[in-house]
């Protein structure tokens, strides 16, 4: 911590696939006790929610990686992420002495969305964030309590809402950066953002926006990655100070690619 | 509140039935959102639990009242309290500006058990009470905070437990007791104890424990009513003020079995 400056608080999102699965959940969540300082936890939960969904004879509609919610839909998103997920994840940091409390944006009403409006397609219950309680979460944080934050908000109505786990990262991110000097950690599947898509060891290690547009215009960033990149440098626009994009197995090492 | 005695606080367990279908949850909350001063909730969810088990292809099993949980059936508890029943009623108290948080025992680690023995009956996923942190939920009250109590808790080596929601709510009061001049209000589908039990009206208004005997040895109380005053008085005597055993309705009225 520089002398004077903001405390640190690192933000962790990490995808369904790690958290779902009893082996690779107990790896993630000892190497995430393990850091350091004040932090978060942000968790998905998908491949749960389409697995309950077919038990349910409910069927998973995704447009554009985004699933539909009906109503239906989004009773299964808040059992599996709000209760299934979440509190397995909270439990099993309890029993490693983090001092976990998991939470929907409706508890404590830290974090309030809109149904998103229908445009040419309906995403149903789909809440686009309209307001985020950041003291409540510094509060919290500075108490020592590690909040780990299911992908749900509510509308202030009385009506839950699916909002996506990075947009839950990204928005508590810019929230809490008038607190702390966040680090933002994207875990997904590969290294880091990678020079050449078959070489998990060409990892970018760090980049600035200028780098971005440069390799965007060349075309060695492409596709999904693009919108998530640009997504990360509208978080240090808003005042969080690192972004890094890497693997769940990385988060102590620190490697991954630094968005600066 | 008496000069120089402990804060009041109202705590109020309600069944399955009333917070599982919004019509009933609706009236139920906006009278709960009335109750002045601290108030903690405790729900149950069973026969949502039920409901989705039957959907999943998972049978329910009840032994005495008290469901079987194997490991199929924990994680449709964990879901359905954790998640549907609790997120629902956090959202609809915060449309009502009530500041709620739903808890399960793992969080902030407040209730801890220990995995029911086998004997002749193995009860599988079920948590007796072993340790409640008093200390964290009256700090939360004390904040204006209105904790939102799943009935479930964990072991604290990662493992979620399926607790009885009239347990969580005797022990939390026990334990509350300490902090807090207490009233707690068990709802069930009849108005109070009563001395007919085909008449409504013929509610046992203030039952003390010598009444209670006298009634248990001359059949008046029977059956399961015979339990829930054991219970009763049992938390009277850990320093619980008032017991009240009513309908959902007569949460505002005072109506119904004060147990003192």
């Amino acid at each position: 911590m520089k002398e004077g400056g903001a405390p640190k608080l690192t933000i962790v999102k990490v995808g369904g696939k790690i958290v779902e699965a009893t082996d690779t959940l107990q790896s993630f969540i000892k190497d995430f006790a393990k850091i350091s300082g004040y932090k978060v936890l942000v968790h998905g939960g998908g491949r749960s929610a389409t697995q309950i969904a077919n038990r349910l004879g409910i069927k998973s509609e995704m447009v554009n990686g985004r699933r539909i919610t009906d109503l239906e839909m989004l009773k299964v998103v808040t059992m599996v992420y709000g209760g299934l997920v979440n509190k397995n994840i909270v439990a099993g940091l309890q029993a490693l002495n983090v001092n976990a409390l998991g939470l929907t944006g409706a508890d404590l009403n830290y974090m309030r969305s809109e149904k998103r409006p229908v445009t040419d397609i309906d995403y149903g219950f789909v809440g686009d964030v309209k307001e985020v309680q950041s003291d409540i979460l510094a509060n919290l944080i500075k108490q020592g309590i590690v909040p780990v934050l299911a992908p749900l908000t509510h509308d202030g109505q009385g009506n839950m809402l699916n909002t996506n786990a990075d947009t839950i990262a990204g928005e508590a991110a810019k929230a809490l950066s008038k607190h702390f000097e966040i680090t933002l950690m994207y875990c997904f599947e590969k290294n880091g953002v990678l020079l050449d898509e078959e070489n998990e060891d060409s990892v970018i290690s760090e980049i600035t926006h200028a780098c971005f547009v440069k390799y965007v215009n060349s075309g060695v960033i492409k596709g999904g990655m693009i919108p998530k990149l640009e997504n990360a440098f509208e978080t240090i626009k808003a005042g969080v100070k690192t972004v890094i994009i890497t693997k769940a197995d990385n988060i102590l090492t620190g490697g991954g690619t630094h968005v600066i």
